[in-house]
């Protein structure tokens, strides 16, 4: 049904089944038998849908989705044996009639609240329980083919919703005007409408427009820069400020394609800026250039961290970068996928090699406290021979 | 900083100290000593920010919001004593400096990750936790005059979207551009720009447009009718469908203002509608009437729900109401506030008196198997006397 509607493109059964094998093999090296899996972004992963259900991966045999709702939707958008689970409690039941009697559970808990565990131990009372989230995690952060595919999808939406900034940014208008009209620019070609983040009060919008000093707000999120929004309940986001001439409009827009999700961001000014605003700008430019002179696969997130603020600090720029003061973040960049903050992390505690097929929003910022920022952020895709980008180099400032 | 920049209003002091110690009583009843809080909305409730920490609540003595970021705006947002926290491992010497020594405490344990709590655990092994979410629930139930005031100013947001539908409703345009249109308008008009609901995988998008068999797409969610979505991976929503002549178009969207949330849905037509759907368009605008004449504080939720029922039955159409076959679901409104499923539940098994100052979507809707649905939902507060209306009353279905 879904497909006379037009949706995108199912996950091909191939791929699901090597997300399975690829799970049990590190389950095999932690010594795992069984993972519950009930976390939709995870369950789309490894099933293709977000319907509702619990979805049984034992060591060595296959999978079985356990479906509350919609039964009917998942079998259109699932190659996995479904069962259809009336109620919770008979979870159990429905188990062992499946030989899925695991001893050794994985579960994601990370995600997984306290009183939806509680229920589920005391359903399974033998169960030994670990995480299985980073398992899962690293699995996610190596994309496939098909995912690069959607992630380029999404990345035109970016592009085509940058490009058509100059055709409505006016003097005057506010913030939130602004990101209306983006945001349904992007609605009308397709973007899924939200961004997921994972874990608890990890909010995302899809687009913050941050005119002068709004740009400069410090965030309660573990971001650069993160906007004032309309009102305290948020917190984040484009505000009810008027956008000023001479000012830096820092855009930062997430495009989301069949799942996947990127997140750019470029500077607009109507008429003219400051010199410190226009230099900082062309050395977040450098940062990028020097980025992609020498990352690749098998290089290390905290060399790619420590070399752009080697820059930052040579350009004299170093307290305005990726935050100021208090504010400051330590890295410079976010693994991208179903959820905006994936693997890997491009920190100075980044210890583990990126791998062929990592996919990354890299995001030199720099932020002027009760002024404005300016910087760019361009994603990325890790290939064996260098970074390959997901949309075009940023251009200069866009004056418009 | 905000108050500049035209934010929304802040939670009033007096206000804020109320909802603790209304909190405290019921910590009292259930003879907990000490509340801590993690969840944005609830420490929006109980602060007026959601800036990142950890809220201790003791028992009979006033609580301490111990604050990671960003301080600064904490102090600028709640009236409540702040102390800046640097590393979460530093939480139990904090409370021993400031005589916050629980051993009953109460934790949200409805939204808390396992992982999360480990940690809270292993920092406080002398405390027995126990969940303080329903208590925090019900009395997040009952309004107060400020609340109802934003309340209806998110109200207001959805009057004027819906005033807009026909400027911009033509047959071909796909259900995601007109979307992309109004959570436009209501953007420019200070919508928050999200919408919460509680729980894990609980995703809330601003609008659905749903026309003709979308409306009709069984959902995964507990709601009577959630659309296709652009992609299984979001799987409710606005479609690429296009929107055709003599088809009920079902715009269900949802007001934000200063952290609340409305929901209301009514139905559009281009041309003409079969004789069927206008007939349960006018049973669900009866049993709104219905529900006017009777409801108000003291009134059992699962009377409501039943005589709600026995309306669509008397009209020969209990099979369409609310859902159709195994997707059919068992309440007709849901509270509302700072999240979309607070309580009360107008449902069978609502057997807890409405209060003066609760607020409720109310959805009588009926859905017709590859064809579409037709309903409404209206947002109401319960008054002593009666119902008040969030907003007015539906018209007859809306010929573009």
């Amino acid at each position: 049904m879904k497909h006379d509607l037009g949706a995108h493109e199912l996950i091909p059964r191939e791929e699901i089944l090597s997300r399975i094998v690829n799970l049990q093999r590190r389950m095999e090296e932690k010594e795992i038998d069984l993972a519950l899996l009930v976390q939709n972004v995870d369950l789309f992963y490894f099933t293709g849908t977000i319907q509702n259900g619990y979805l049984l991966i034992p060591q060595g045999k296959a999978p079985i989705f356990f479906v509350q709702k919609d039964y009917g939707r998942t079998v259109l958008e699932t190659p996995l044996k479904c069962f259809k689970m009336n109620s919770f409690k008979d979870l159990p039941h429905h188990l062992r009639e499946h030989g899925l009697e695991g001893k050794r559970t994985g579960m994601e808990l990370d995600v997984i609240p306290v009183a939806l565990f509680s229920r589920i131990r005391d359903l399974f009372p033998q169960w030994e329980i670990s995480s299985i989230s980073d398992e899962v995690k690293e699995l996610r952060s190596v994309k496939s083919d098909f995912e690069i595919r959607q992630i380029k999808a999404s990345g035109q939406i970016i592009t085509e919703v940058f490009s058509r900034v100059k055709d409505h940014l006016r003097e005057g208008m506010s913030e939130v005007e602004l990101d209306g009209i983006l945001t349904s620019v992007g609605r009308s070609l397709g973007h899924q409408g939200f961004l997921r983040m994972r874990g608890l009060n990890q909010e995302m919008m899809n687009i913050h427009v941050l005119s002068g000093e709004t740009a400069a707000i410090s965030p309660f999120a573990d971001i650069p820069m993160g906007g004032c929004g309309v009102t305290p309940a948020i917190g984040q986001g484009s505000s009810l400020k008027k956008i000023n001439r001479d000012e830096p409009v820092v855009i930062d827009y997430g495009g989301g394609y069949n799942g996947y999700v990127t997140d750019e961001t470029r500077v607009f000014v109507l008429g003219h800026l400051k010199d410190h605003f226009q230099r900082a700008y062309r050395v977040a430019l450098n940062i990028l250039q020097a980025t992609e002179a020498f990352a690749k696969a098998g290089e290390y997130p905290s060399r790619i961290y420590e070399r752009a603020v080697e820059i930052a600090t040579r350009e004299g720029l170093a307290e305005n970068f990726m935050g100021y003061g208090e504010a400051k973040v330590s890295f410079v960049g976010h693994g991208l996928g179903l959820e905006i903050n994936e693997l890997p992390i491009i920190s100075k505690g980044g210890r583990r090699r990126l791998q062929p097929g990592m996919v990354f929003a890299f995001e030199p910022k720099f932020v002027f406290p009760g002024e404005g920022a300016v910087g760019v952020e361009l994603d990325y895709i890790v290939r064996e021979d260098g970074l390959e980008r997901v949309t075009r180099f940023p251009k200069e400032i866009v004056y418009v």
